[in-house]
């Protein structure tokens, strides 16, 4: 088992997938948007690229809206991409919602030409690391990035989810210097996954735009044990 | 000041350099050996990308010639890109030295656009800091990498000067997320430079082709105080 580290989804060769499990790491903050929402009770989750696309299909069927551009919600949904805004669910499982995000959704539909595709975050990094494990194959860390540019925090989310991969098998795989990079770096900020995310330009951004909270929240280390999958058009826990 | 890392060299685009500052590494182990021959003291070095070229200007002008292909000495040339075959010198300035090397001498080439094109490495980092500091633009720290992906060994190496960096001026400059975490990185690595190295695939290759004493060579922390610059076609030490 081989494990490699796409810096930035958009940036990377389709071919690369081929064959491998991938997780997805959008942490600031649509993967961990997605996690929280499939734990507070939603079944499905589709992330869909175009702005339009998403509102046409919640339109259709009635189901939940959510978006963000450049940190902000989309003028008129009735959801941005806040993880607090789906946290706690009303225990009920709802039935589904659509999420358009600057660079997570994206990813997501990036990474579809894998043989499973897996959510991660540091919400998840246990559960994600024990879900790729299982399925045996190559591993690709599939950062979203932030406008094309390499992001920390995703970097970061990759690397706490290569650390439990390595405290679950007691042993280190081959992994390119990215990944390694990932892994050291998860274990620098180990005691201050906040303060790794604060590093980040992103996570300033965030801030700046009062999404204090947020950060707080995405800086949680696994505090769900769910590995959310990506198969056709939507994301849900098997 | 702002400060950004360019993983690969070869990949980045030429306009990024212009007004720049750009501190080139290729720690293991084109920028180290060029820093290594400079203070044991060689005047000039002419990095060169192609081998035939180097041949020849070796030849017209009677100057000495090392160049290696895939960690290993290029058949036929006297010597290869080991530090250690420079040092120590005779306590003379010989006079010129050919360098030829898989991705180091295509990154100082590379970087040539930039206004004013430094040489980096663990052995001089803080002289690398201090230089770029002088020149008061904004910094580029421009990664050689191996074989066109990331190596932690160069960006071990360009953390290392920002760190040097920020103690000298006692203040973060803004920076991109590569360069944050090349600096994170070096904090990590700073009790143990030689562990960064053998984390890197590059050096765990190089370990294999029994350089071991190269890693050892290239893993110390500002062993030289002297900041090597690249102009019009060779690299000197002002």
């Amino acid at each position: 088992m081989h494990v490699k580290l796409i810096p930035v989804a958009a940036a990377a060769d389709r071919d690369v997938f081929e064959g491998t499990t991938a997780v997805v790491f959008d942490v600031l903050r649509a993967t961990s948007t997605i996690v929280t929402a499939l734990a507070a009770g939603y079944r499905r989750i589709y992330p869909v690229a175009e702005e339009s696309a998403a509102l046409a299909l919640a339109h259709k069927h009635g189901y939940a809206l959510a978006g963000e551009r450049g940190g902000r919600k989309i003028p008129g949904f009735p959801h941005g991409n806040s993880p607090l805004e789906f946290w706690p669910g009303d225990g009920k499982e709802s039935e589904a919602l659509v999420l358009t995000t600057s660079n997570g959704t994206g990813a997501i539909q990036m990474a579809s030409g894998a043989a499973r595709v897996l959510t991660g975050s540091l919400l998840n990094a246990r559960a994600a690391a024990l879900a790729a494990l299982k399925e045996g194959r190559d591993i690709l860390l599939v950062c979203a990035g932030t406008g094309g540019a390499f992001s920390l925090e995703d970097a970061l989310g990759a690397g706490f989810v290569l650390a439990e991969l390595i405290r679950a098998t007691g042993e280190t795989p081959p992994m390119d210097d990215l990944a390694m990079a990932a892994y050291r770096l998860s274990i620098f900020y180990g005691n201050d996954p906040l303060g790794g995310l604060l590093d980040s330009r992103h996570g300033q951004r965030l801030l700046a735009l009062e999404c204090e909270d947020d950060l707080r929240w995405c800086a949680q280390l696994n505090k769900f044990n769910i590995a959310p999958v990506f198969m056709h058009d939507h994301i849900y826990v098997p």
